[in-house]
């Protein structure tokens, strides 16, 4: 399994609405992520600056992606997620994330 | 098990000096480590600022801190890598750790 970590960074306007949303995500949603890998899946969001961490588990992040990228839920959640995040350059928060290196792990 | 996201702050001229340090940490740093319960613990770096997250697995947060707390070889250690890092205001790192909010999970 590959561990991995991203972040994003929320704007602090829409920090309120971002946490409302992602406790009712869809359930297409969910099920997409389940079929496509993405396990152990948290977000974490410190509210003091915005600054959203995902950490999450899976086989090949690059399919579990391309998995998700593949599907019409995807493309309907991320173009709502978008307006939500700083600095993405046009890209859908999933393209625009940035990934953390891991240095140190402790089974 | 508490899922945890920690965030710090590296001292940017200090990033290869702490990333070599953690692919050589103390063998009884690890022993302790898992003896009060930190598993599935990693350590991720964002080189270009210096953000460091820490998630981990553990029963109870608070009893893996204090089993840390009271073990000679962490007082040690935090001593070692307080300079690395910024604001703690005179706390050890791992005393003075930002602990994000969990705002989702997918199992």
């Amino acid at each position: 399994m590959e561990r991995v970590c991203f972040r994003l960074q929320v704007r602090k306007e829409h920090l309120t609405e971002y946490v409302r949303r992602h406790q009712e995500v869809w359930p297409d949603m969910l099920q997409a992520l389940r079929e496509t890998g993405w396990t152990n899946y948290s977000l974490f969001l410190d509210p003091s600056d915005g600054l959203l961490i995902g950490y999450l588990e899976t086989p090949d992040l690059e399919a579990a992606k391309a998995g998700m990228a593949a599907r019409e839920v995807n493309a309907r959640w991320q173009a709502d997620m978008a307006p939500f995040f700083e600095a993405l350059d046009g890209l859908a928060p999933d393209e625009g994330f940035l990934r953390l290196q891991e240095i140190f792990y402790l089974a």
